[in-house]
């Protein structure tokens, strides 16, 4: 019996709240992939959605239950991902969204974010900053905080990723899985720790911006002073600690990967499967390029978690 | 009662017959794109599965049939997509499979090809060149040659799109189809015409390569000497006659479109909703482009049909 603060049948239950627009997501099989890096590679495609990422599988278990609170605000800070399926999930129900994010994130998260109807502040910090500022928000307007990993609909939006590789015909040994909050790791390790419990769960995470990795390695909250990666869907600074105290029941690794990977890694992607993704979801190709003898011969499955990228700077990164 | 070669039970006895991983692509409104368009519009995603396009379903619908016959040898002319397809399917059932395609295919289309482990014989003249070609191999060898849109299964496959369109959640009241032989044109119009009649069903095939669309305005095969567009996949220069009569029973109208269009659908597809899609992918998006009235105010659906492209020449067209 795992302890988290996951639950089995609420993950069940959640399948039938999400818009299944949103749900069984392709996975399939990429060959010329796998012969690159030497192992057999199945893709779990989550951008192939309005949002473009797995969020809103959290996102619309939040706004469900906000509406049927009824509520009519809610706020969060977003590396730019959250934002967008906050908006998309909030507009159906009738929600006013207010999302903070950092003026550094990318433009195409921001401007996607504001055409999806939802107020968007900008912060002169990170992330972390952007986190404060919401918790401002909330607190000064008396409304709702939604906190990716920490709020655990979030974590349980994203399990239903796991429910779905739980139920895949093929026989994976591996799940790489993009680690930053925490919510997609957790919940994810979590349904195929409790389903397919020989699956090795390994979170990959940036070296330049390895908060969680560290803490998880070190049994407590490591937190850094500043993050230095193109992979800004997962650059936190400060891990919470319900969040590693679940990670640390259903993971079986956390590694750090240099850029250089990531970019080769979504270089490969585009090359090798079409797919236009972000850095973070690339860091489950960087981990085997990192680590091509750990991975020789296995079985894996990476979750192609966003692809919301500014195509300019996607060009420079993947242009040989 | 829609008089045609296909067959409502037979296309829903197909989706046992065909592996998931190409049933239930995803379909999902892109808001920015449909902006652009100043219609509502919803993509149908056939590029995220091992092959990149839909051909797929027809190709699981024609090995299962020859497995079970005991044929060992199947051979089919292919602009490119087919042929990945056909590879595919019949590798997983033990087929030895010849793959005769021009020499001008994408180089994509035919590394591909070969990396499934086909037999693959290049011919120097066009598709209706390999077409000849595959057909002479079949009669030397005395195997099975496979015509896409005129083999039954081939159009039963594409149907099953038709199928999970008229599942959708969504209301949509135009879908749009790109043109080459007819097999997906007949196959999801045929069931479009069957379960939702009141849609109507847009035939989309490049200025370059008009000789269906020729042939559906005269109601009569029309040939042309030669074809000269971007969009490989639906390069054909002879309509056959029977898959023009079942487009001649379900379409509603068949429209041509110009390359600088299906450039501009390629790009508009990239940034609105980040999708690598090849030219004949493109043929909707530039059918709205070309008469912005006709479709003002609509909800159209648009099938995106492959994600094969050379992405030397992709980054070509699409830069700006």
């Amino acid at each position: 019996m795992l302890e988290t603060r996951l639950d089995l049948d609420r993950i069940h239950a959640a399948r039938r709240v999400i818009d299944p627009m949103f749900l069984d997501t392709p996975m399939y099989p990429c060959d010329a992939l796998g012969r690159r890096l030497g192992c057999t590679v199945h893709v779990k495609l989550e951008t192939a959605n309005p949002v473009r990422s797995f969020k809103a599988r959290g996102t619309e278990l939040v706004t469900s239950l906000l509406a049927g609170q009824g509520r009519t605000d809610v706020v969060c800070a977003s590396a730019g991902n959250l934002g967008q399926a906050l908006g998309w999930s909030g507009r159906r129900r009738g929600l006013n969204v207010t999302v903070v994010a950092s003026r550094r994130a990318p433009v195409a998260k921001l401007d996607r974010i504001r055409a999806l109807g939802a107020e968007l502040e900008l912060v002169d910090g990170d992330f972390e900053m952007a986190r404060e500022r919401a918790a401002d928000i909330a607190r000064e307007r008396g409304i709702r905080l939604v906190e990716d990993s920490l709020d655990v609909e979030t974590c349980e939006g994203a399990a239903t990723i796991g429910l779905e590789l739980a139920g895949a015909e093929s026989t994976f040994d591996t799940v790489l899985i993009a680690l930053g909050g925490g919510a997609m790791a957790t919940g994810v390790g979590y349904v195929l720790k409790s389903l397919l419990p020989g699956v090795e769960v390994i979170c990959v995470q940036p070296v330049g911006a390895p908060a969680m990795t560290r803490s998880w390695h070190e049994r407590r909250v490591i937190t850094t002073e500043s993050t230095d990666t193109i992979a800004d869907g997962v650059a936190g600074r400060y891990p919470i600690p319900a969040v590693l105290d679940d990670l640390l029941a259903v993971a079986d690794d956390a590694v750090l990967v240099h850029e250089s990977s990531i970019i080769a890694g979504m270089r490969m992607l585009l090359e090798d499967t079409g797919l236009v993704i972000e850095p973070s979801a690339a860091l489950g190709v960087a981990a085997v390029l990192e680590d091509r003898d750990r991975f020789a011969g296995r079985h894996v499955v990476t979750v192609l978690c966003g692809g919301n990228v500014d195509l300019d700077a996607y060009q420079r990164w993947v242009r040989r």
